[in-house]
């Protein structure tokens, strides 16, 4: 009979030091604005809430398993929202998965084996230390420099997996492709660029896939698309990795609904892209605004949020406190080096200048 | 610099021994009965689809990131679904996850370290043992008796995970209640009991869940329901191993659509068990036609699907592919044991009789 006392042995060791990614915070009541957890502040466009209501109009499909090729997905990535791109053409070279942290978890499982070492930076997403804890791999993190570049230390790391978040969070800066190049050609591992964000901006590290074997890109088809309520994002890479991927995700690891999604925004991708222009010139409307506050500082971002540097560190909760009792959330990390810091996600016209209108009232009390 | 003959070192070692999870063959053309992967043959009752179209209605649910704790579908089950089973009433001992497969996978984040021992009964779904070999823990496979009950050498058995599948796959047999908790009585660690197709009769172990604080009771939202496009299934179990299995599951592991769908599918189950009635009474019929043939014999099943023996193991395949030459696929297990054996889901009534037509035809040629 296994009692209370058992129950303890029988778990994992190593979950005793995991921390779980932490979610963003979900508040009670009404009229809150969420700046917190970098959603796209637009609903989906009116023709892909079309698509998906005429699948409804088949309950066919809802009884059947997905594909679980995703084979429609695949061809859509490929022939339409990547052809203007100098990447990989080939079908079998597409990865589709239960959008970015199922990605990565895929390939803890195709290149992680206890004891193996992976590099990080710091800092940046926690969901990389969270999965490598989990899969029992050693951590080497290495700091980003003060203005969130990557330092030529890495030039040496050696390790199964480094991971390069671009545009990184909680920054928001995309890293250069010659780094990432060099990067490839010096890592003796694989190279993962994790491009959660990269619709954000012009920036994207896909043309180095033709040349470095060792380089996967992962990408969400979930935040630019305003669809964060479905998991579905891809990976490109050499077709013997995407091979060994396939093989060891769940069968049914994507929804038929998550794969009519994807497909519909691919389609819609360019009408999409013309509503993100609004964020893109709210970002720089925001950024601008910030920077002339005294003791203010904001560098450009090429993600959907903003990295809010307060040159007291005092000041940063001050304001975060302040800011939560108007209802407005943003996102603060109690970590070295980042203590000054505000990440702010960009939101609607109007919810920015209900931000700026109360961060303006608070700076008289504290700036 | 890493090339090609690099790469294949980097992948894990254990891959080389990994056989991924069978999926049912999606043939091309019209026409094809597909009786081979235990979908329901109806679609989701209206009022699903009308839910389902009302989120729809209001997107901006759709940009929004899925809810981590899947509060609203925790409460569905334990106020409404298990209301009347006599069960854990705590909300903290559900756990909602993507579908049986997902929630079989999380269990071994929390439970197997390398080299751990799990077991597992021959046959059954292969799903544990794909899962074991990622995990890298070491299978004791019990080989069922000639009539699928489990032996009493189970009695004896060790290890961390043990895992029942009842009703089994591919026999269709639920396994008795005194005797799961005799196991669980017996076994040092987690009995984990897959109830993936219980919906399809009255039998439940969720009884025992009480009494066991080592029982792990897994389930699917998507079968009975008739909706295996989406993704969600959940566990019952002791609120510490659910803690655990939270902690250590990817933050947004189901989507928004695939939670309001099991809402739903959970507010409407008097109807869409009404519905599948018509599923139990078509399985009577089968069974009793299948069994009036000479050297065919089938037994009784609590799933929604059959498994049809035949006496001569030569007639099998004749059978599998004059039903393929007439477009039905059904499914056939090249496995020790089975190959006197049909696999064939449970369709509609059309369906069946138009599977009982040709398989009487055949019967002519080869009985």
């Amino acid at each position: 009979m296994v009692k209370n006392m058992d129950l303890e042995n029988l778990f994992r060791e190593n979950l005793k030091k995991y921390v779980a990614y932490e979610t963003g915070e979900i508040p009670l009541g009404e009229n809150w604005l969420l700046l917190d957890t970098n959603e796209n502040p637009y609903p989906p466009i009116p023709e892909i809430i079309k698509d998906l209501k005429e699948t409804m109009a088949n309950p066919e499909i809802l009884k059947k398993y997905p594909d679980p090729n995703a084979l429609e997905v695949r061809k859509a990535i490929l022939n339409q929202l990547l052809r203007d791109k100098d990447t990989l053409t080939n079908r079998n070279t597409v990865f589709v998965g239960n959008d970015c942290d199922g990605i990565l978890e895929v390939l803890f499982k195709v290149f992680i084996d206890t004891g193996d070492q992976i590099v990080v930076f710091y800092p940046t997403n926690a969901i990389y230390k969270a999965l490598a804890t989990l899969y029992e791999a050693k951590i080497n993190e290495i700091k980003l420099n003060e203005d969130f570049s990557i330092p030529d230390e890495v030039y040496s790391a050696k390790g199964k997996l480094l991971f390069i978040k671009s545009p990184n969070d909680p920054n928001g800066q995309s890293h250069p492709n010659e780094q990432i190049q060099k990067i490839c050609q010096h890592f003796p591992g694989i190279v993962v660029v994790d491009e959660e964000y990269a619709d954000f901006s012009d920036k994207t590290c896909v043309s180095l896939l033709k040349n470095n074997k060792n380089l996967i890109v992962v990408r969400s088809l979930t935040k630019a698309f305003s669809l964060a309520a479905f998991r579905i994002g891809f990976a490109l890479a050499d077709a013997r990795i995407i091979k060994e991927m396939n093989n060891v995700k769940l069968p049914y690891n994507t929804s038929s609904l998550a794969q009519i999604a994807a497909i519909s925004c691919i389609k819609h991708r360019r009408k999409v892209f013309e509503q993100n222009e609004k964020i893109l010139s709210e970002r720089k409307k925001l950024v601008d605004a910030l920077n002339s506050f005294d003791g203010v500082s904001v560098q450009p971002s090429d993600a959907n949020f903003i990295f809010i540097k307060f040159a007291d560190k005092s000041k940063t909760l001050k304001f975060i406190w302040d800011l939560k009792d108007l209802k407005i959330l943003t996102r603060h990390f109690s970590k070295p080096g980042l203590y000054n810091y505000i990440r702010m996600t960009i939101g609607t016209e109007e919810e920015n200048n209900r931000f700026l209108s109360e961060f303006e009232k608070i700076a008289k009390k504290y700036l």
